[in-house]
């Protein structure tokens, strides 16, 4: 397992020695998802928090129609996990799934816990962590209550530059909650405006 | 300054020697509000983290037409700021407001820099706080979508159980998002059914 991108990653925050990085990497293990593949299905508890190494996710969550409302994508050095069914270990609102062949690290909350106390300094980085979380929770809640679409869409843009590279135009429109339609007269006039 | 309440929350958590209970305490400033004066104004960078010791408050936005939307009520033993904005450094996009006399204490966000830095046990508190507030969020969305009117009562008489006797009824109608007139057959029928 290689867990350097996580050391680099946490190298950011706080800084650790040989013993420290090697007691933290040890407590995760590795995952691979091919893309379709499901991290956590809709209704399971959600057992590790998962860093994602490479390739790209997407939660969402299905209506009674069966349609998708994809809630966020995540890609490299972050983290793909239902947060709130982790913390709490209540069944996961949503559904996390690869839309890319993916590899993630992962940790369960008894581990976590083990890291905590034995080097307490992941205190730190983890508090920073769930205040990103909490931050980009709200930013979520403004934006579903934010005006237009296009508005949306701008913003979904400034956060996350690379995603009409990476992630399927169906899966932004239904981010963005506008139909596959609409989402390419929208795409085509803010890209006339950027 | 009594910091006997604040002190006695903090060691439910994590535990302190004198000397870090004495430097804790010191970097807290208490501040007192009537019943209707403003603890932040929407539009104003919220500079301190409020422990509320006593009183209560509720935090809200004002929408286009001068309605008050109700988000949330603090009580003793919360801490009474806008979050997002604390740790943004941006506008606050709600203001919050005293709806009994209150006292608070008061910490800056240099001084909680300069506390994590001095005492890293605090790092545990924080992190454990953020992920209530993380949670509490969650909750909030998960009622905002959630299906009815009767359900969202429900499920906050359950969290708040004092809410009755503590808050006003407009003020219970605005956050659950219903009328008086509407919240008041509400109150009614739950009332019945519990």
């Amino acid at each position: 397992m290689n867990a350097q991108l996580l050391i680099s990653n946490v190298l950011k925050h706080i800084s650790l020695d040989d013993e420290e990085k090697k007691l933290f990497a040890s407590l995760f293990t590795s995952k691979s998802l091919r893309s379709g593949e499901f991290l956590i299905h809709e209704g399971d508890v959600c057992k590790y928090e998962s860093f994602v190494v490479i390739g790209c996710l997407k939660a969402y969550k299905e209506d009674a129609e069966g349609n998708e409302h994809v809630l966020d994508f995540l890609i490299e050095e972050w983290w793909a996990d239902d947060l709130y069914s982790f913390l709490t270990q209540t069944p996961s609102k949503s559904s996390v799934r690869a839309i890319e062949d993916t590899k993630l690290l992962q940790i369960s909350k008894d581990d976590l816990e083990t890291l905590y106390q034995r080097v307490p300094k992941f205190e730190r980085f983890f508090r920073l962590l769930f205040q990103k979380a909490y931050i980009a929770q709200r930013e979520q809640i403004n934006q579903m209550l934010s005006i237009s679409a296009e508005e949306r869409y701008i913003q979904f843009l400034k956060r996350k530059p690379y995603a009409l590279e990476r992630f399927p135009q169906k899966d932004i429109a239904s981010y963005l909650g506008v139909t596959p339609q609409f989402f390419s007269s929208l795409k085509k006039k803010v890209g006339q405006l950027m």
